[in-house]
């Protein structure tokens, strides 16, 4: 065991190093842009597939450092997504995290309309931040009912939509894609089966680190 | 799309059945006792990969159930993992779930130890719970704090450990296995790089849902 790394941000750094390095080994050269994302989701899963899966509409990432400097709320459809997107980088950029899964309101109108809390907290959402970052990590009946919702007008600063599962994952990820290119909204997600709470957490992080141009470990205050 | 599939419940059933379909169809079959844990981290993952990753002692799927079957606390290493963790669950076994990263003196005595805030959580628990399933998804230095611990005479009622990354987490899987063989304490962990706070979640989802005999979703009242 290498006893030099103590600290979590030395352990991130040298992380992040050897995924570098494999990434290389590999041949792989990721775009600049969207580089940071990719690393920390690497980072976040263990799993080198999500270089392949990860699909970002052209300037998504930059579309999101503007938005997200300014202290965007970030919606997420659960409360395990929720509690992983860093609120230290959220405090300095002045901004807020919500998930309206647990509302009593949004049970309620689940049951009304015979739909997921998933997709009711999705609407309650829309109604409430109808320009937040939203991070979609484990339903698809959350995409699935935020791509109506953009059909009918919404328009969120940025959508992550990487829910993980058998069961209209990829049909759900396809829709996003083809409705953020029809009404031109920064999309990031990752296509096939994989994705979650903790992938969706960290395309927050990264995006919120590197907006907080904290991008270095050793430069973070926390 | 499959529209037949609505609610949360049919939707977990139907993806039980493609995961069991396709394991099938690569000629494996799992191990019965624990054939609910591998199901449902591979359906928090959509990764086959950890038919292969996960280890268990022995009887240690059977051991959890006798412990968690008279509501025993879970402990975990991140918030992540606790918010992921079925408060429903929980509540009809009887059991909570804690966090302690963020309490005010494990963070002082990180400061005074010059540890991290993960593995004086570790401490805290080991005194406040010492009987608890500890399940660690993200900090290998939580982990092998815990190896100390039981070195020292802590005897947790499980160990969960599955954290992710790149540094010294394959070595601090590999420690966790040595030492709780020693001691004979059950152990569920992902050997390899591989695991989460997600897989964390998961492993205690499908030990609490077998243990208040709903393994089947429609059998579940939520």
């Amino acid at each position: 065991m290498k006893q030099e790394h103590h600290t979590p941000a030395q352990i991130e750094r040298a992380s992040m190093e050897i995924i570098q390095r494999e990434l290389e080994e590999r041949g792989i050269c990721l775009p600049e842009e969207n580089a940071h994302v990719i690393r920390r989701v690497i980072h976040t899963t263990a799993d080198f597939e999500y270089v392949e899966n990860l699909y970002f509409s052209p300037s998504a990432v930059g579309r999101a450092m503007e938005t997200l400097k300014t202290g965007t709320v970030i919606v997420t459809d659960t409360n395990m997504a929720k509690a992983g997107v860093s609120k230290a980088a959220l405090k300095r950029l002045g901004g807020e995290v919500f998930c309206f899964m647990a509302e009593p309101e949004v049970t309620e109108e689940a049951r009304k309309q015979g739909s997921t809390r998933a997709a009711a907290a999705m609407e309650l959402a829309g109604v409430r931040y109808p320009k937040a970052v939203f991070a979609v990590g484990n339903a698809p009946t959350a995409l699935l009912r935020l791509c109506e919702l953009m059909e009918e007008g919404l328009r969120p600063a940025l959508v992550i939509g990487v829910p993980v599962g058998f069961v209209n994952v990829v049909e759900s990820k396809e829709r996003l894609v083809e409705t953020c290119r029809k009404y031109h909204i920064p999309v990031i997600t990752a296509m096939g089966r994989k994705g979650g709470s903790n992938v969706a957490a960290a395309i927050c992080n990264a995006l919120l680190y590197q907006a907080a141009e904290l991008i270095q470990p050793e430069k973070r205050g926390w």
